[in-house]
């Protein structure tokens, strides 16, 4: 049996605990969908809205650089998933980044129609591409084949292989550099979607050659509900990307007020509309919790994390219906386990209602998310033995754990 | 000479004042770039961050009603334009919304090729057509007149009119209602910013019968630096939308994780990614502002608020080089006063460190919004009697006020 309280004596990251807002008694395996506060975030909201929007007003555009807000961030980010200066902004929404993504990918590879992607892929993601394709009227396909599958459909007929590199609900790991390799290989572009690597595993897009990528970050880098997302475009693709979404914040020039759009020359190029500065400063102040924190740490204790959860569960929890969904190796697993179960639904919401918050989703999947930064080795411990108590007294089965909220 | 005095004692928007932080000793005239501080936000965003965010976490998304913000916070604008319920939902940025707007309208008048609109446009706007265009590639042409020429422009070759109500320099008004019926007439649709219009005059997007309408809320809506935009369709469009920026957010059934994108029936399909909580709650306290107000007095002060500036400035500043580049009638000019001025830059800067707060525009346009929830009028002639000191001593001659930020 696994000493969980000597692994966490042992964690190189317990102290990072410390720097969250952490509701007392809750156990909290939901960071893959909305990460915790941070303590460092609510005096600077207080700030940026009392001082710099109510003191500096317009000012603050200059004196408090909120214009830098998208590169600075950018930056941020972008030292946490292995890219360059200047390669990475913060803006917008995932989807609205998928867009500016793929249809400068298109556009680079004007010759070839399929968009492969995966059917383990974000739902989401492919909503956009359908979007761009019926709006381009070019032919365009999106092909979706299993995610097993995708590096044998790689072929010269693929414009951009658009992946997201961990299965939102089984956690199921892409080797993102071996994808990029062979999409390259077949003259292809490779696009990827982060929101379930950025803050939870070593990312290194430059290594990996990735063409572009995107992601949210109000999972793993706790900047927030509905906090801005990022892009990043490979710096030698940069100077051909004319951005379809081709906005004011992007324009060389932005305050010439020219009639005619002219990109800038970085990846400022990438952004449109005008910062959402309150949020911005809100995800500025989450990525603190990342000073000196080393990936490579937080990549062993989160497969450490995984492993242990199975291990529990499977052990406490069999014959009740339970099926991982999850790789076993943790290598090729990202920072979440997911376990199918019809009556998933009910589980979910009675493990929560006693304090253990994972999240369902459609048909069947029980997700449970590992945040190293946050998460002791006990607290996984405590969480299998309430989904066993659960299970064991059936307490799923009462009524109130059946009726769905309009996010599930 | 007018009492200014007389006028803040019997002004019926006198009290409103007191809802907003204003800096101890500044005459703000640049709420037209971005609003002041409703004092309701700091206590709400406290709320959102510390108790909602950090306290609920996932939960807050059902339990603190986070998914209806777009919809919720959409209604209470579409009550400020003129829009029926449900018409309106708060969402991305202006420039986004634009581009959702006008792909619509393009896709609705498919033998079409000219979107017409005039060179006092809000540049953004013109951008984000022009990106459209490229990426359609469909032989649209972008046409643009001088805003006078706009209604002659108008012939059966147009497929969307494409107008910012209130030119961003000028303050000129176009005519919504008359324009719309001239574009209706040729066939055309009417697609309308309303960035310096929301909480500045009254608008009816109803009776005017607009096709779609688009707008910031960091202006006259008070929403803060880099608020969420607006987007507004008719409501008999509204089936024949098929969104080119198809998120997750306009799905029919977003938690159903389907593979293909339907939209949901409602305008929330006009609504792409995970909506900004934090900014979306910040604009929603700020709108309590609005809570019995009428908009026919705000537009009353309005107009008496320009009117005395422009009386007060010509009068005091004859002979220093300036020339309104407004429209002298009050009916046909937004809530904002403009003069050019070869020196305005450093007139500008000169202001803004002796406390009156304007904006500068590219390339001789010294800018001054009015924003009658927290303007006085004693406020417009102390700062017409600024200007007047500055001019005649020439303090914007000093170096430190010709040096250029960032963001002008």
């Amino acid at each position: 049996m696994t000493d969980a309280a000597a692994l966490d004596r042992d964690d190189p990251l317990a102290a990072k605990r410390d720097e969250f807002e952490i509701p007392e008694g809750l156990i909290y395996l939901d960071g893959n969908s909305l990460g915790c506060l941070p303590k460092a975030v609510p005096a600077r909201m207080a700030e940026v809205v009392s001082a710099e929007w109510g003191g500096q007003l317009i000012r603050g555009w200059n004196d408090a650089a909120w214009i830098d807000l998208p590169t600075r961030i950018g930056g941020r980010i972008g030292n946490l998933i292995g890219a360059g200066e200047g390669t990475v902004v913060a803006a917008d929404t995932t989807s609205i980044n998928l867009v500016k993504a793929l249809s400068a990918g298109l556009a680079l590879r004007p010759g070839r129609k399929v968009i492969l992607s995966d059917t383990g892929n974000f739902p989401a993601d492919l909503y956009m591409a359908q979007g761009l394709i019926r709006t381009l009227n070019k032919g365009h396909e999106l092909k979706l084949v299993a995610p097993e599958e995708v590096e044998s459909a790689i072929d010269d007929s693929v414009a951009v292989l658009m992946l997201t590199e961990v299965d939102y609900r089984t956690g199921r790991r892409h080797d993102m550099a071996a994808l990029t390799q062979k999409a390259h290989a077949a003259g292809a572009l490779a696009q990827w979607d982060l929101c379930h690597s950025a803050g939870a595993l070593p990312v290194d897009l430059t290594r990996a050659k990735a063409d572009f990528a995107i992601g949210c970050t109000y999972k793993y880098l706790n900047g927030g509900p509905g906090a801005p997302a990022f892009i990043y475009v490979r710096p030698d693709h940069l100077p051909h990307v004319e951005p379809m979404l081709s906005g004011w914040m992007g324009h060389e020039a932005p305050f010439a007020f020219d009639l005619d759009y002219r990109p800038a020359p970085g990846t400022e190029r990438m952004t449109v509309g005008t910062p959402p500065v309150l949020a911005l400063s809100a995800l500025d102040a989450a990525l603190d919790v990342w000073d000196g924190v080393s990936m490579t740490d937080v990549r062993a204790k989160s497969m450490a994390l995984g492993d242990l959860f199975i291990e529990e569960v499977e052990r406490r929890c069999e014959g009740f219906g339970l099926a991982l969904a999850s790789p076993r190796d943790a290598m090729v697993r990202g920072s979440q386990v997911a376990f199918r179960c019809a009556k998933g639904y009910a589980v979910m919401q009675a493990l929560i209602a006693d304090g253990v918050i994972g999240d369902f989703r459609a048909p069947d999947i029980m997700r449970f998310g590992f945040t190293p930064l946050y998460l002791r080795y006990a607290d996984i411990v405590q969480a299998a033995q309430t989904l066993e108590r659960i299970l064991r007294e059936e307490t799923w089965r009462a009524p109130q754990f059946q009726q769905r909220g309009k996010v599930t």
